[in-house]
């Protein structure tokens, strides 16, 4: 066994990613003002009422967030990075900005961001090819299976796989253009708290990533945590 | 009138945009290694084999192509900015460099880039939300419905709008990440050739931005080319 299908085994016995079975609360709707737990490589579904707050939290400060946003009412309306950078003319939202749909509505404010700001906006989330690229063989947990299960555990079918913001994900592009993957920057207990501008579904993904070192320098994903403030 | 309606109504004096019934050729498919136009505002779609190549121009050099690509055999399969930047591990291809897919397999290989490399990978294709937030009322060509009426015009059902390639659309980010919108550095003549790594449609919308320099200090939308050669 490879030391990275040691560490799959490790993680998941049964050979299965909980993602798509372990709902938070009833359909996504987890008890406000309380902390719930993003198991290390996996995703959940929180939805959000318009008005109402989410906090996404960085326990250990090295985990990277793959996070989207999906419209309640209609699912094809979601947060896009594409969308977002050419309203906000800027790669990366800091507190204050309305982010947008791919129809130029806002869907959330990032209300407060504790962490030095660096996320990233311009890298797919992983997936089954990309670790296969990577040198890995056979399954491995990813942020767009953690997508598709989490949305599918409380019955709403994904539409497409939208570019992700990436929280805390540090692959900044240089001067010429060239993008390094580096480890986060944000330290323990960092968080950033979004608005719901509309009723929505939110996915966080704790990403899966032990191949590079964009968890940390040690390559170990770690839990994140998520708090609805109404 | 306003100028803008003035310029809309001088471009389609029956109130419609020909995207949707023009097609190149049979199905999209136009006679082999001959020039074919894309008129200013307008979009088209182009069946290319495996192994043929897809040459792009620029007649005046000021003009922005929004460039998409979708397997034949599925177009839920497509060329994708945020994979293959993250492929690449660049923000912007250069000639040799392959292009990949929502499945991170090649599509594309851009083979020669006469112009000085100044494409956009970052910004979704302009659409009429972007128009009215600019100030704009009515209706306003747009690249997003050119993609749409390019692929029904050959039966092609659109799956989602992937984020384009913007050729020569000069919309670079900063050092601190803020973006700017500048005018084409092409030059007259300047062409981009593609090669197919797989049966795909490719998408050329014509940018009919004219409230925004990037298509010229002018803001005048002009025709864009292509030719296929096997």
């Amino acid at each position: 066994m490879t030391e990275f299908a040691h560490r799959f085994a490790a993680h998941h016995p049964d050979g299965t990613n909980p993602s798509a079975v372990a709902v938070l609360g009833q359909c996504g709707r987890p008890e406000l003002e309380t902390r719930h737990t993003i198991p290390a490589r996996q995703g959940r579904a929180v939805r959000l009422r318009r008005g109402e707050r989410l906090r996404v939290i960085n326990p250990q400060g090295s985990q990277v967030g793959d996070f989207w946003a999906f419209a309640e009412a209609d699912p094809g309306e979601h947060l896009s990075m594409e969308h977002m950078r050419a309203d906000l003319r800027k790669l990366t939202p800091r507190a204050g900005d309305a982010l947008v749909t791919n129809r130029r509505r806002p869907i959330l404010t990032l209300l407060e961001d504790s962490s030095p700001g660096v996320h990233d906006t311009l890298v797919a989330s992983c997936d089954v090819c990309r670790y296969h690229k990577l040198g890995h063989q056979g399954y491995h947990d990813n942020c767009t299976d953690n997508l598709r299960m989490a949305l599918s555990a409380i019955g709403v079918k994904l539409p497409e796989v939208p570019c992700p913001l990436n929280l805390w994900m540090n692959t900044p592009p240089r001067g010429n253009g060239d993008m390094v993957w580096l480890p986060p920057v944000s330290r323990p207990g960092d968080q950033v708290t979004f608005r719901a501008e509309m009723d929505l579904i939110a996915v966080i993904s704790a990403c899966p990533m032990d191949l590079l070192p964009i968890n940390g320098e040690d390559a170990v994903p770690r839990d994140l945590a998520v708090m609805i403030l109404s």
